[in-house]
């Protein structure tokens, strides 16, 4: 399985190798693999060879290490297609797995410039700050920060955002939510998010901002979510001009 | 702008106020930002505090640091649409940017079982693997490396792929390309990539694997992207089902 003669660098032939495992079954979601000196045996090559592969799958998210244990294969990554809005609460439904959230932050505060021109209200008008931390199957998978107009939602309680937030919004506004633009970066975990995601500091983590509108197109809401890269993946569908 | 009774932390009260410089127009990209010690007596807290801001926007991608030298704003991010189905080279063209590439590899090797599967072709066929660092304006933004069924494009030749890779197969296939779906992660700059784009190590990078089809439906590429996350986001936008 391994070509020394192969143009192909060793380590990445070692990367392949163990994504085939997995992707045949050999190798499950939580198992774990050999020590790095056993497969430095299995591949005939230098356990510093064997390492850079194991790196690169760590970074990569294919695989996690926990201190003083070894290394694990990681779970599969959950596959959010960036086609439909919904909310977190709906979309772990659709998966068959349970949502739920721990409430970090309610409180109002005063728009910044940025989020008071997204959501066209007045700098410095009043909105709702909220910030949760969003599991599934009581597994943390991203932090959640909605922006929404105060004068808008004036009843809004913390009982409401339990639940799904998007379910308040369309019962209290009385109209659907229309659509929403999106943009995804990459970025590195902090602090925070290294401890309320449980990730270990420097890890790859998922950047969404949504901004987001009623069907009359009135804009309801600005969220900003860090969703854990090792747990979610992104999918699009696109045509050709 | 610091607000000590705020129950936001102050660091993050710091990022916030550099964003807003930023897009106020008072900080330009390439600027380099006050000293730690500066911005600690400017805004009367700890340089421990000033230090989490700056390298909370570090790993987010505001700011970029050079050895010996400070600090700096980092460019705005290219601005990727997920709807268009278009190349590298036809992106930037849009931009007003010149697209250039470096090849790094391009030789026929057999498929993997994965990428058999999906191009459609029995495992082990010849395909043609090609590796590329695309350049706009000369700075490094992704390593691209696409597989193509060798059966499919009996002729290609390294000069065909330094300019648009799609250009040649619309024009040799005599049919438009149809669409593709694509996934999008979130992974960390391994060595390779780190030195190719020229990244710190650890630095994050999106990660996108296209898989393209013609009009006729036929697969006729796969093709795994690195994207430097410092340099590029996505956007989509979404309705309500």
């Amino acid at each position: 399985m391994i070509d020394k003669k192969s143009p192909l660098p060793i380590y990445y032939q070692i990367e392949e190798d163990i994504k085939q495992r997995i992707s045949d079954g050999e190798y499950q979601p939580n198992d774990m693999i050999p020590s790095e000196r056993i497969l430095s045996e299995n591949y005939a090559v230098s356990r510093m060879t064997v390492r850079q592969a194991i790196t690169n799958l760590v970074n990569e998210g294919v695989l996690y290490r926990e201190k003083g244990r070894g290394t694990f294969i990681a779970e599969n990554k959950i596959e959010q297609s960036l086609k439909g809005l919904t909310s977190f609460t709906e979309d772990m439904k659709t998966r068959g797995m349970t949502a739920s959230s721990k409430l970090l932050d309610f409180e109002k505060v005063t728009a910044s410039g940025e989020i008071s021109r997204k959501l066209e209200i007045e700098e410095n008008a009043e909105i709702y700050r909220l910030q949760r931390i969003r599991y599934a199957d009581q597994k943390p998978m991203a932090i959640e920060t909605n922006f929404l107009p105060a004068a808008m939602f004036p009843n809004l309680k913390k009982e409401n955002v339990r639940g799904s937030l998007y379910d308040y919004v369309e019962k209290n506004k009385r109209q659907k939510i229309g659509k929403a633009s999106q943009i995804i970066e990459a970025t590195i975990a902090n602090e925070d998010q290294s401890s309320l995601l449980e990730i270990p500091l420097g890890s790859a983590v998922l950047h969404i901002e949504r901004h987001s509108f009623l069907e009359d197109g009135t804009p309801f809401e600005v969220v900003k979510s860090s969703y854990r890269a090792d747990r979610y993946k992104f999918s699009s569908d696109i045509t050709r001009g």
